[in-house]
């Protein structure tokens, strides 16, 4: 029995794809193709990605958060979240206001309109408002790793993977990254030279541009 | 140097005031009027409540689980989360869903529509999503707790406190709490015995119905 990963390529479960790749725990992969067919559903009533399978546990676990700090706190032997208790807090606070602010209302505006109203002659409205909200929260982003005020921990944590995986969100939505975002490119930078992390990103197919290039049309 | 909590009346904040009582650590209470004043953007530029500051600690801390979790983990003794990492992680899967889906999405779509969409025209639309979106993980909570599926774990922990907040907020929505959610109520009722929920309860002004009750209307 092994870790299995239920994920999408380049959705937030690319984050745990991450942590398993640096545990250097066995795990199997297994491709989520539709969130909301009756199989998945049975699985996660939810309807996301991820899900994790823990060896002799019969219940899936769910949210990015929670299972990205489950591992961590399994397999502390590798370091992914600080020993002290404010400086791991820290960490978490970064964590909640990613998936709940940054991937949940900011990104879920603009991807999943429907989640927030039917009509979809509105769809248009939230998603401009989502754009704004990731602009807005993006700008957060750079100005506090900029500041180096040592939050999130100056090492490699359990942050990191969910820093990259929004990185790549904003390329893919044509947001000049490395123009924009120095500071937060360069933390990326550091986090892909990690071999666990190349492994993973070779393995969901995803090249980053970490040169500041001309910026698209959107 | 005491916690202090900067909260409102009966947001979710509460949850921490119930936890900071249960600690039995010395606190001080500091009420919010607006989240959006420059004074308090100046602390949380969340404009958010709960904000702890912490002894010896300048950065206030954010983010409710977060939080929650900082407080049990810090005074262990209390038990406020199980030792067991999985039955931990449970109880932060319970706190993430509450936290970003039913407190973010749901209540967040039905009394802040103006976070997702700014024409005022579109709010009513925005406010029925929300409240549909409450009504269904409102169903999905009690029949979690009805299964008794261990989830989150038999006694008190940190999911109580934001249970009892939800609880409150259904009763605030005019929701027949007690007759459509009876594993919820009682589960709330156990809640409401501890000497510390009640006096929390108490300095907050907040009474809950726990039995069923003809329904008034909305």
């Amino acid at each position: 029995m092994t870790y299995r990963l239920y994920y999408s390529p380049a959705a937030c479960s690319l984050a745990v794809h991450i942590v398993l790749e640096e545990l250097g725990q066995a795990f199997d992969l297994q491709l989520v193709t539709s969130t909301w067919e009756a199989s998945y559903l049975a699985l996660n009533p939810k309807g996301r990605v991820p899900v994790l399978m823990i060896p002799g546990e019969r219940q899936p676990l769910t949210e990015l958060p929670v299972i990205l700090t489950y591992l961590a706190r399994r397999h502390p032997e590798a370091g992914l979240l600080p020993d002290d208790a404010l400086a791991e807090a820290r960490c978490h606070e970064w964590l909640a206001w990613l998936a709940g602010w940054v991937h949940g209302m900011a990104f879920g505006a603009l991807w999943r309109p429907e989640r927030f109203v039917s009509d979809p002659q509105v769809h248009a409205m939230i998603q401009a408002n989502g754009k704004a909200l990731i602009l807005d929260s993006f700008l957060s982003i750079e100005e506090r790793l900029a500041a180096q005020d040592s939050s999130p921990a100056p090492g490699f944590t359990l942050v990191d993977p969910f820093l990259l995986v929004l990185y790549a969100w904003g390329e893919r939505i044509n947001l000049p990254m490395a123009k924009d975002y120095p500071a937060w490119a360069s933390r990326t930078q550091t986090t892909l030279a990690r071999p666990a992390v190349a492994r993973a990103l070779n393995r969901e197919g995803i090249h980053l541009e970490l040169a500041a290039t001309p910026h698209r049309p959107a």
